[in-house]
């Protein structure tokens, strides 16, 4: 494996491999690398002839009052991780490298994001579609692997790949769980052993409401009451509820009656960390 | 010369090149093509295995009161002139296609837009990036040929391409002028007999301009009195002044005293044609 830190080493790099007729399979992430991250590496190392990734803690996409500062860095442990799953290029750029003065030309996202977490978070998706704009060009991906956990940001990924005619293609992958059910996040670390212990509560109280429309329920509001039923205990004694919501996928709009494709999401507040999880589910 | 108006067909197209480790040379245009036009072609068949040429009306970059629907089409012309410099691949796109929806993800540019010809059409440059953005997605090329007669489109499009890694050069090309020195235009078409036997003058004030600094003046306000005395006979009878104006280039910062590198230009308006010329200057 090799460690790139230059922008412009990578791109050339990788316009040799382009004409040399390899496939590039990529995965972009913010570091901090778990299992869920492994995973979308494993699937990408299957599918292309050369695996990228990068670690890049985007300050674009932090609030000012977010935790850009404080978010979860480890270099040495995700180079390790990343030569373990059999990647090619670790793509480590510098923010000084990366955003060397204002952008003269900034992009705006204007649909899918003003709901789930990007309600809370404006300016969130704009700084995601500018940092992966600057990766696309530098890594020359055939496929992107993006996890489903961030289920909104694939679908505004995905638009904004059609939008503007990528060359390539976003590859979701599904979220990968602990064995109790809990999503992989690098935010777990915050968790305390009780609140770790609670935690599981998030995905059960979704796969119930799964059950639920499998078994004929159609109301959105019934589907979604039953999730807080579900969190009863949790949200008395150990988070604070941020939102339940379920939402037409990708599109991201309202619906009452519960049809096709559709994401239930949930995110809930513990003492330090926020947490978010969602089962995208095909109704027939 | 294959005509190609499937994007699909095209990107795939382009990306197969690449593989096959051909360059591609690009020329984006919006058609009516004129030997300013072919000059950008001759010159990336010369330096490229393959040319493309795309002709896209882009009513992106045309405010409400512009000409976007007068603007001059010509497409069997168009495919004649391009066949004759040897293009390869001629990519006309319909406007449905490039913009089948409204796009999720809007681009705006905030420096070097606001002087010249960009200070009176606000969204101009936000229309011109977004449509190159998507055609460098879809044709791939390693070299975009541009010219120089709209150099503050050069500067933007220049900052955009650094801004967002895209894997590309942008080949300026010096303007290609009638014997009389009138810089060719596709709008030339709408001046009357009398008005194109004064519309030399335009650039005859800036050949006056750029002596009057190789003669040693360095006051950028005595530079521009100097052009408004070369057009009087002209702003008297047959044109209205729009701007006279001298920047740094490629920042198009207002400059006091000559030095480095510059523009000098001028916009005026016939009676159906507002014409712009420029010289770009190296002070040493």
């Amino acid at each position: 494996m090799r460690v790139i830190t230059s922008l412009q080493e990578m791109q050339d790099l990788c316009l040799w491999l382009k004409r040399a007729g390899k496939s590039i399979g990529f995965v972009p992430t913010m570091g901090y690398l778990h299992e869920g991250h492994l995973e979308l590496m494993n699937i990408a190392r299957r599918e292309n002839d050369v695996l990228v990734t990068s670690v890049f803690v985007n300050p674009l996409q932090f609030g000012p009052n977010e935790d850009f500062e404080k978010y979860p860095r480890d270099a040495a442990g995700d180079e390790t991780k990343a030569r373990s799953v059999g990647v090619d290029y670790f793509f480590y750029p510098h923010v000084d490298e990366i955003y060397p003065m204002p952008l003269a030309t900034t992009m705006t996202v204007n649909a899918r994001n003003s709901v789930l977490c990007g309600a809370s978070r404006p300016g969130h998706f704009d700084g995601v579609v500018t940092v992966l704009a600057k990766l696309f060009n530098l890594v020359l991906p055939d496929r992107v692997y993006m996890g489903t956990k961030d289920a909104q940001q694939v679908a505004v990924v995905e638009q904004f790949v059609t939008d503007y005619n990528f060359p390539l293609q976003i590859i979701p992958v599904p979220t990968v769980r602990e064995h109790d059910g809990l999503a992989k996040s690098s935010r777990n670390v915050y968790l305390t052993v009780d609140e770790r212990a609670q935690a599981s509560q998030l995905y059960a109280s979704l796969k119930a409401a799964e059950n639920l429309i499998k078994n004929g329920e159609s109301s959105a509001d019934k589907v979604m009451n039953h999730i807080n039923d579900c969190l009863a205990d949790l949200l008395e004694s150990w988070a604070k509820l941020d939102y339940i919501a379920l939402y037409s996928y990708p599109d991201l709009q309202p619906i009452q009656v519960v049809t096709d494709r559709l994401i239930i999401a949930v995110a809930v507040k513990f003492s330090k960390a926020r947490l978010i999880d969602n089962i995208i589910i095909e109704v027939i």
